[in-house]
């Protein structure tokens, strides 16, 4: 079985607790037509039937549109709602036990916090690696050491795996991630917490494009 | 595919937070030893990949004993630990997803807290319903009005599936629970939070052969 080879360049990672501008439906439905490309439903406070029914409604909006949806950590969510995978880390279901339970068809990531997680990812066999944090963030309190632009680039030369960045990305800084070698930019509060998901969106989306444009033309 | 008719008279549900007379593994050890019959492993803190491993480490210790192991509504988990089953409550993971999720040869019982769930449960085709709780119980602070024996009673003469009771059931409780019907007794701090596990499932396990024989007489 083929895996889709999903566009990673502009990834929404969700937070329900970041979104003012509407509900989290709201919110992603405005991002997806700003250009984001990937869709991760991350919630660490809802019970599992709600969290069931947010994926499921996500799904009904995302699927129509060709935009995939990723289910942090809950494999069981992701497969009662039908997601296209799961992202896990590294304290959550190991990658084999997600292989195994979702399947050769689904897109399964994998974040790194150094670079043997990251050897570990490529030997594994994950779809593509989340580089964890690359800048500091205040979404997440829990992460290590920021990779930095140094750390991406040193990533990019030793490893072919699609690198998604996450932490502290937004509008003025996404170009030069781009640069060091990311294939995508993991974003919550640039898009979340925007008054304006579409336009962030959208903004992103055009650096993303201009970054295409640029490595085409070398 | 033929269900495995299990055993539900003396029904350990675990809190690692309880344990004072060893580890998890030990207290859930000493508990088959002394007759325990089916263990829910039931975590709400622990992370996804050390749910799993400690989901592991059971389903090693209780599956040569021929002690099914349900996981309380991960499904992730207990498909990854290659539990027996899960037991879901009303704001779990739903009853048509789990079972079509984990197969038609797991165990899947479900927590009833008024009739019209226990009549849902008992339509749905679940294996067993969680008479939760029957009296009033410290270890969970969420639940609804108890059942009582008189609730329990009603339940019996209402419904055929199987009916283990949890909630506040202990030595001294534990007969009258079975004569309103109970097919078993779930407990939490009776035999956790006990300084002799063995000695307090043994204790369960006389008073349920009791009730099996004094039935066998009718």
């Amino acid at each position: 079985m083929t895996r889709m080879q999903p566009d990673y360049s502009v990834y929404l990672v969700t937070d329900r607790t970041l979104c003012v501008s509407g509900t989290l439906e709201d919110v992603v439905a405005r991002a997806v037509q700003g250009g984001v490309t990937m869709v991760q439903l991350r919630e660490k406070q809802l019970c599992t039937r709600e969290f069931v029914e947010l994926g499921r409604a996500l799904r009904a909006l995302l699927a129509p549109r060709g935009v995939p949806l990723l289910v942090n950590d809950r494999v069981d969510v992701a497969l009662a709602c039908g997601a296209d995978g799961v992202h896990i880390g590294q304290s959550d279901i190991r990658y084999a036990d997600a292989r195994r339970l979702m399947g050769a068809g689904a897109v399964i990531g994998v974040s790194v916090e150094s670079v043997e997680q990251a050897a570990e990812a490529e030997r594994c066999g994950a779809d593509y690696m989340g580089v964890s944090p690359v800048f500091a963030t205040p979404t997440k309190t829990d992460t290590s050491a920021p990779w930095g632009l140094e750390g991406l680039r040193g990533l990019r030369r030793r490893f072919s795996l699609p690198l998604v960045a996450i932490g502290g990305i937004g509008p003025d800084n996404a170009a030069e991630v781009f640069e060091a070698g990311a294939d995508g930019i993991a974003v919550v509060s640039a898009i979340c917490a925007s008054p304006d998901p579409q336009q962030a969106a959208a903004t992103l989306r055009a650096v993303a494009r201009g970054k295409r444009r640029a490595a085409a033309v070398l």
